[in-house]
């Protein structure tokens, strides 16, 4: 396995692979959702490549950018059994030097949810998916449903843009109780932990009654606010449901939607969603 | 020569091309500005590309898109004469579809110049060009130094982005009377086609006045503004004489500087420019 430090390094490297190339683009501090996107990556194509970058452009003022989890030993071991080719982790002073100055912005679809509440939050995640794909090429990039926004957001910029990149989604992976997987559980203790269970059991409650007929959408998010609310630890952002491609919200489901939502498990934001209809 | 019409057609054709490419972007009605692009495209690489395309998107309000000079025909027996590959003329709704959401923009260097008195050209600019860079994978893409400014911003943007491409810089083509060359001079009347020579005559001016020791940018601006206002058909824009990378305003030229202007001939806007020291 190739560690890679350098754009300029990575970009003459990829020069010479040949192959179709597969990557995961993460914020390290792998689990078992980043392994299954490495998976199909290297299982699909000639090289697997997977990007370790904290970046700091998508985190906003008061956000979480200092203490995100980092553990790059535990990261590169995981990668290294798991086959993967060419990890590529660039320093932030390469990604972003003191001129740079350049920003890819995808309007409309971020106006909503993650990027209400988050301002620029998606804008730095265009640019440095933008950067990440032009730097490594890769035939097929791998995103997880977790982050339904961001993946229907990229999807757009590569649409628009003309990329040449296939976007491949992979389901969102769970723990044995549910709870989806992410980097941001590590900041729970075991009291909120088990709190942080309301999200996915909220979006089951939702699914069923949807599934039982109920098809008007204030009345299932009212049921889903009153389960959240009795739980103390848990504290609303945001609950949508909203039409699956557009993220507009739904008064009637008569489409496919995506119920989603963002809720703060004592100081911690967790996002999850499920797609119905 | 193969004329290609749609994006999808045109990243189809790409797949299968083999060899160097060199890319020549142009809004059509060409002229031997572009020529000398076209043919420096088609010595250096194995295949050459030119786009043709009046980008509405780099058009503010109240300028010239609608009457921008267009002869496809005309253009398409030129590139044929010059031995080109492939043209790419993609329609404006296969560019830029009622959905399309996406901007690329470079801060800094835009806000001088042509990109204060054009507020979002160069957004139009860097968005449209991004999508073409995509759209034909170029390895090299040419553009003419006489849209200086524009020239910087694009090499700023492939930069920032990390874009594989490289981007060459032609020299300015002039008419035998010293006149840029440029698709907007059809616009100009027999007498204000005389009177658009006085660009030309300026820069030259200001050019002899720095070899003759003159550093000092603002005397060099007085004369150069005390010549255009003589001539009864011109108004100034701008005149700047700036640092030849950063397009900052010089107030004493000690460095590489690139003195640019804008001038209105009648109700024609020209620019032209010229790199000193």
């Amino acid at each position: 396995m190739q560690v890679i430090n350098s754009v300029k390094e990575m970009k003459q490297v990829r020069q010479k692979l040949t192959g179709t190339v597969g990557f995961v683009p993460t914020m390290g501090f792998l689990h078992e959702g980043h392994l299954t996107l490495v998976r199909r990556a290297k299982r699909k194509n000639d090289v697997a490549v997977v990007s370790i970058f904290v970046n700091p452009t998508q985190f906003g003022p008061g956000e979480d950018l200092q203490q995100y989890p980092r553990d790059t030993e535990r990261d590169l071991a995981l990668l290294e059994k798991e086959g993967v080719d060419i990890v590529f982790m660039p320093t932030p002073n390469d990604m972003y030097p003191d001129s740079y100055n350049t920003w890819v912005e995808t309007s409309g679809i971020t106006k909503r949810l993650e990027g209400k509440k988050r301002p620029g939050h998606f804008r730095g995640v265009t640019t440095i998916v933008n950067k990440l794909l032009n730097i490594v090429l890769p035939h097929k990039a791998y995103f997880g449903q977790k982050d339904a926004q961001q993946l229907r957001v990229i999807q757009k910029m590569v649409a628009d843009l003309n990329m040449h990149v296939r976007i491949v989604t992979v389901t969102t992976v769970r723990e044995k109780d549910g709870l989806a997987m992410s980097s941001r559980n590590i900041y729970l203790n075991d009291e909120e932990r088990k709190a942080a269970l309301v999200l996915y059991k909220v979006l089951s409650v939702a699914e069923e009654l949807y599934m039982r007929g109920e098809h008007d959408a204030a009345r299932i998010k009212v049921k889903m606010t009153g389960l959240i609310n009795k739980e103390s630890l848990a504290k609303i952002d945001y609950i949508s449901i909203a039409n699956s491609d557009t993220l507009e919200e739904l008064t009637y489901i008569d489409h496919p939607a995506l119920i989603s939502m963002a809720v703060k498990i004592g100081t911690t934001r967790l996002i999850d969603n499920r797609t119905i209809g």
